[in-house]
C-alpha cells in the first residue's frame, strides 16, 4: 500500500470534480417549501456500482436501478431521486414510473435510459403523481451545478431529523482525489416510510468492478453494521459513481487509499443515520471480540444490538449485563460463558460466569452520555472481531410509529 | 384414533390425582404477602419430562434439573420453584443452592435428590438466600395439600399482572384422565426478570419417553409459538409430570388424546403469557399460510410477529400492512410478492403486488379490539402454515425496562 493521507472537507456528494446536482420541489411533498427531487449527474460517463435491499418486496426503483446497472455494465451518467412517495407495491404502474424518470433524465443529458439509476423513498403502496415528477426533472436538469450537494441531501430526507452528507480529501503520492456522499435513513416519523438511501461520488477513475467490490467491502462495516429496529425495507439502495475526474487511476495497488476514503465517509453517513433514528437519544456501539470468526462475532453484536431489552435498558442509562448476556447466549453462536467478558464504557461488569456489581453505578454514568459502547469478549480464542452501531429505543419510537397514518 | 371428550375443569397444577402442592412466602421477595416457594409434588414416583431454554447462559436450575431428569431416566418426586431470585450467573455457588433446594426437599418426601427438580425466576446475578429457601422448604413439605394449585400459580409470579392455570378433563372409552398446569412469563417489570415457566400435570400413565414427547410437540404448537419481544430468558424451564394415578394408560394408539389435552391446558397458558406480556395491551395472532413447510411459515410468522414496526402499528390500530409486507420479505423464506395476500381481521388489504387502501377504515375498526389476527398467504402451492402469537409493543414496554434497577 503506498502512503496517503485523508482530510475532511465540504461539498458533500458534488464536492468531487465531475459532478453537478439539482433538487427542487415538484409536489410530491405537502410542504412547499420541502425539496422532494434531486438529479445528481456526472458531467460524462462514470463508473457505477449499486447495493440494494434483499428484501424480497423491492420497490420499482430497485428493480429498475438493478437492470440499468446490469445492462449498462457499471456505467452511469446519473442519479434521480425522489421523496415522499417509495414507489414501492405499485405494480406494472410502478415499473413503468421508475422507467419513466429514467428515460426524462436520460433525455435531458443525451444518454442512455440504462444510464441512469433511480431511487425513491417515502410511503409504500402509492403511485407516483408522474405530472409533477416529469415537470420536476425538466425544471432541474438546466439547473445542474456543483455545490448543491447540500440541496441533494436534504432533497432525499423524509422525516429524518437531519441532513447527513460528508466529503474527504485523499492526498497520495499520484496527487489528489476526493469522495463525497449523501445518505438519508429511517426517521419514520410517518408510518410507511422506510427507507436508507446512499450515494457516493469520488473524481478518481476507478474501473466498474473494482467499484462495485470497494462499495461492497466499505458497507460491510458501515452502511451493512448499523441497525435501528432491525426492520429492512423494500427500497434500500446504495449508489457509487466515480468520475475520474482527478485523474487519479485505483487500481489493486491503490485499491486501500479508495477502500479507506470510502470507509470514512460512509462511517459518518452510517452513523449520522442511527443517530438521526426513530425517537434515539443515544448512539450505541456494540463490540464483540474474540470470536470463531467475523461472521459469528457481527451475528452477536447484532442479536444484542436489536434486543429491546438491551436497548430499552440503554435508554434508562441501566448497566443491564444480564440482558447482554441473554442476548449473546440465544444469538446462536456457540461460546463459553464463564470465558466471556460484558464491559459498559470499559467497566468490567461480567467476567468468568459472574457479576461485578460493585462497578454498576460507575458504568451507569457512563451510559448517561450520547455515545456508548458495549464490549462483548467471547474467548474463544479466534480473534475475530466485529462492531453493529444501534440506537437506544425510546416511549418517543413507540409514539412516532403507532400513530395511525392520517 | 379413538373418541374422546376434552371439558375445561378448575384446579390447576393439582386438578389430576396424584398431585399436592404447597406455597408460601420465605423471604425472598420484599413483600411479606407475596408467596415466592412452592413444592409441587407426587404422591408416588411419576414420569417426568422437560424441556430448557437454548440460551447458552444456562441458570443453575437449569443445569441441575437436566442432571436430574437424565440420571433419573425420567421420574420425578416433586418439583420445588423460588421466585425473585434467578439464581442465574452464580456461579459454582448457584449450582450448589440448587443442589441444595433438590436434596432438602428430596429428604423431607424420602426420595433421591435425583428425582427433584428445581426451577429458579427473578433478578439475575443475585445468589438465594439460602437460610429463607431452606427454613421455606421445611415449612412448605408438611403443608402438602390438593386444592393448592392456584397457590403454586401465585408463587411462581414475579410481575406478571394476573396468575396463569389452566386444567382439562378427559373422558375416554377406557376411563377419564385430567391434565393440569400453571405457567408465569415475561411481566418484566422489574428488569432482569425474564422467565418463563410452565408446569404440567397429569394423572394419566405414560411412560418418560412418551411423556418427553408429547411434551416437546405440544410446546411446539404454544408455548414454543409466542414471543413478546423476541429475547429468550437463561431460565426458561417447561416440565411434565405424569402420576399415573386416573389407571388410564397413555400408549402409541391413545397418545392423540393426551396430546390433544396437552395442547389445550398449553395454548390457554401460553396466550395467558401473551396478554400479560410487558406493556402489552393485544394479543396478536399472526397466521402464515401456504408455505413450502412448516418451519418456513414460523420463520416468516415469527419475523413480523417481532418486528417493532408490526408491533406499534397493531398498538396504534394502524392497518399498516407495508410493514408486514416488509417484514415477511426479510425472513430469508423465499417467495412470489405477487402471489402473496395479506389480511388484518380478516380484510384484503394487499394482492397481486398491489394494496387494497379502500378497505383500509375496516381494518383499522378490528385492530381496536383486543384480540387481533394477521393472516398471511404466501402463495408457494405447499401449502403449510403456522401461527406465531405475540402481543403489540407499546410505550409501557419502554417505561418498564428502561426504568434503572434500583
Amino acid at each position: 500500500m503506498r502512503d496517503f493521507a485523508i482530510a475532511p472537507t465540504t461539498g458533500g456528494v458534488t464536492a468531487p470534480q465531475g459532478f453537478r446536482s439539482a433538487a427542487l420541489h415538484c409536489g410530491i411533498k405537502a410542504a412547499v417549501s420541502a425539496l422532494d427531487l434531486t438529479v445528481l449527474a456526472a458531467d460524462g460517463n462514470a463508473s457505477a456500482a449499486g447495493i440494494f435491499t434483499t428484501n424480497l418486496a423491492q420497490a420499482a426503483p430497485v428493480v429498475v436501478s438493478k437492470r440499468h446497472l446490469e445492462r449498462s455494465k457499471g456505467v452511469a451518467r446519473a442519479i434521480v431521486v425522489n421523496s415522499g412517495c417509495a414507489n414501492a407495491c405499485t405494480g406494472v404502474q410502478g415499473i413503468a414510473d421508475a422507467d419513466r424518470m429514467a428515460a426524462e433524465v436520460a433525455s435531458g443529458l443525451g444518454c442512455s435510459p440504462e444510464q441512469v439509476l433511480v431511487a425513491s423513498t417515502g410511503v409504500i403502496g402509492v403511485n407516483l403523481r408522474m405530472d409533477n415528477v416529469v415537470s420536476g426533472i425538466r425544471a432541474a436538469l438546466p439547473e445542474l451545478a456543483r455545490g448543491k450537494g447540500s440541496d441533494t441531501a436534504r432533497a432525499i430526507m423524509t422525516t429524518d431529523p437531519f441532513p447527513k452528507e460528508c466529503a474527504v480529501s485523499v492526498q497520495t503520492d499520484r496527487g489528489w482525489f476526493m469522495v463525497g456522499g449523501t445518505a438519508k435513513g429511517s426517521g419514520m416519523i410517518e408510518p410507511n416510510m422506510a427507507t436508507m438511501l446512499g450515494f457516493l461520488t469520488t473524481d478518481a477513475a476507478v474501473p466498474p468492478r473494482l467499484l462495485q467490490r470497494v462499495l461492497r467491502e466499505s458497507a460491510r462495516d458501515t452502511f451493512n453494521a448499523i441497525t435501528v429496529d432491525g426492520d429492512g425495507s423494500t427500497n434500500d439502495s446504495l449508489f457509487a459513481l466515480a468520475s475520474g475526474a482527478s485523474g487519479v487511476m485505483i487500481d489493486e495497488d491503490s485499491y486501500p487509499m479508495l477502500l479507506d476514503a470510502l470507509l470514512t465517509v460512509s462511517r459518518d453517513l452510517a452513523l449520522g443515520i442511527v443517530r438521526g433514528g426513530e425517537g434515539a437519544t443515544k448512539l450505541i456501539a456494540v463490540n464483540v471480540h474474540d470470536a470463531r470468526s467475523r461472521k459469528e462475532a457481527q451475528q452477536v453484536a447484532r442479536t444484542i444490538a436489536n434486543s429491546p431489552l438491551v436497548k430499552t435498558a440503554v435508554h434508562g442509562a441501566d448497566p443491564n449485563w444480564g440482558r447482554i448476556v441473554a442476548a449473546a447466549g440465544r444469538s446462536g453462536v456457540v461460546f463459553d460463558i464463564d470465558r466471556a467478558t460484558v464491559h459498559i464504557g470499559g467497566i468490567l461488569l461480567f467476567e468468568n460466569g459472574l457479576p461485578h456489581d460493585d462497578a454498576s453505578p460507575q458504568a451507569g454514568e457512563h451510559l448517561k452520555n450520547t455515545d456508548v459502547r458495549i464490549d462483548v469478549n467471547l474467548g474463544t480464542g479466534g480473534g475475530a472481531s466485529a462492531t453493529i452501531w444501534t440506537c437506544d429505543l425510546s416511549a418517543e419510537y413507540v409514539r412516532i410509529n403507532g400513530e395511525y397514518r392520517s
